[in-house]
């Protein structure tokens, strides 16, 4: 599927970033012309060390989504713009709600007037979050389920989701979205939970401390991050995902528990304590959440090849490499 | 319904707009402590004539929404704060979408901010609009259609009720949203099409030009200012309402050649030409719209009580004598 990419110009935002780095070695090898743009903040996903081996064969641009005049500049004659830079952090979006809006609403709203005027054949993937479907009314959650976002991160990539689909539908514009379920893999973040809180259980299983599960019976899918850059990859390239909006899911649906014992087990060891959910979490939960990803699997062919139990293995063996880079 | 804002703090945002204005109206004479804030953009709903014999019993405060150290004073202390201020124009947020988000997304975060930290008690009562539904999946549209708004200004307006809902939710604020139909009456903007094509329509009339009927086929419900207001001081009451997201309707739906007709026979006399709708504007078009309100009616006691031949005969009444001040 990286045949279409030969020789295209690629931008990807949030590129040294924990999806962008993986797909960035993806392009390189499909031998795209392909420019990282990323912030570096250090409270984000962004790790120079995430391109070690293909430093030299991409473009790096430390620049914010958020300067509308970088942002101006390198969109232009791009072919394919992955846009996924984006706070994650559900805290974080309550703690400084302006900051999340300025960097998941106005940039993405800034970067779609940039493609407008200076770049209008640029298709354009932009990764969304399960997080704007909010506690489901029923399982698994297809595209069609109502949208109520419990967090301010939610409502705001919400938007951020809602004008790419507008651009594509009013301007002519080709933009699809991706709302990602948890992806984990190799170059996540692990210093905290900021990114996904599976990263800081391998980073704690990796220095041989006890990890917390918060809960435990509630129902998730994982994607590696392999499988979600599948999915960025085959909607890029095909044009019947224009405008439209796309679950992505993984295999097997398990409970935090179970997902515990599978980090466990794949480590040879290990321990975790339970925990009641905190007060300040339980407000924002949203219970249980698996993904019906059909409707990308029949558009484009997608389907995912690596099993939780065989990503979780690799995820381990890249840490247990490589953990002094990340923490 | 007004007994229960005697002696009451009370904040307008948009205070001298359209609905504002006839809000502060009944509030004053309800013995309401009123403070209106308006930034008087010229291109708004805000006209200091919306006031007149009511300016020595309220406060006005000219400034902006987007103003964070003004609204961080002004909130404090209200009991209750009625945000009505936002940029309506759907081809304004195009044009320049970026000013839409500063109103409707960025300045709706910051007013909920400084209530949740400096005026907590305060009950919040948010105008919403029915645009961020798009085209109806079924009608009457009810509060469970899901949301799909097709322009910048729906999707930022949705950002903006949103907040309302997780402050409830969240922090315990009292917050509630209205998702206003197409709103008319006295003090609305004639000048041009930008807060109702309704307003337009009525100026060309009263200077005996034509006006323009686009399309004509589309249904529509139309809610009278007083009756609008009447679900505004219900919702804001009643902390049944807290929390919730209700809509607004009319009585009776009409096709908006049936709501030219009206107006003509209210006016006695006038004309209109029925016009291919702009390619510009059809792209954005939301075919058929009316209101299931009967959730606001179950919940408040809300009902609509004036018709619109009454309310279009009251509208111009109005115009026929002050036209002047609003052109």
């Amino acid at each position: 599927m990286e045949e279409a990419f030969a020789g295209k110009r690629v931008l990807i935002t949030g590129g040294l970033g924990f999806i962008g780095s993986n797909l960035a070695r993806r392009l390189v090898k499909a031998d795209a012309q392909v420019t990282l743009v990323d912030s570096l903040i250090p409270e984000y996903g962004g790790n120079l060390f995430n391109i070690a081996g293909i430093e030299d064969r991409v473009r790096i641009n430390i620049s914010d989504v958020r300067d509308e005049h970088s942002m101006k500049y390198l969109v232009q004659g791009q072919d394919y713009l992955f846009n996924l830079a984006g706070q994650t952090s559900h805290m974080d979006s309550m703690q400084d709600p302006q900051t999340d809006l300025e960097i998941n609403v106005r940039a993405q709203l800034s970067i779609l007037e940039s493609c407008r005027k200076y770049s209008p054949a640029a298709k354009i993937v932009f990764a969304s979050t399960r997080q704007i479907y909010g506690k489901p009314d029923y399982l698994p959650v297809d595209e069609r389920h109502p949208l109520r976002p419990v967090d301010v991160n939610g409502i705001n990539k919400m938007a951020g989701e809602w004008y790419h689909i507008l651009y594509n539908n009013v301007y002519g514009l080709a933009a699809c979205a991706l709302r990602l379920t948890n992806t984990y893999g190799p170059r996540m973040r692990v210093k905290d939970a900021r990114q996904t809180f599976l990263g800081i259980w391998v980073r704690l299983l990796l220095e041989g401390k006890s990890f917390e599960v918060w809960g435990g019976e509630q129902l998730r899918d994982f994607s590696y991050v392999e499988d979600t850059i599948d999915a960025l990859l085959l909607t890029a390239q095909n044009d019947a995902a224009n405008g439209k909006v796309f679950n992505v899911g993984g295999e097997p649906v398990v409970s935090l528990l179970e997902t515990a014992q599978l980090l466990v087990e794949a480590n040879r060891g290990g321990e975790y304590a339970v925990r009641t959910f905190p007060a300040e979490r339980k407000r924002i939960d949203i219970g249980d959440y698996y993904a019906d990803d059909r409707l990308l699997r029949e558009a484009v062919g997608w389907h995912p090849k690596t099993s939780l139990a065989e990503g979780l293995r690799r995820t381990l063996l890249y840490y247990q490499n490589h953990l002094y880079q990340y923490i």
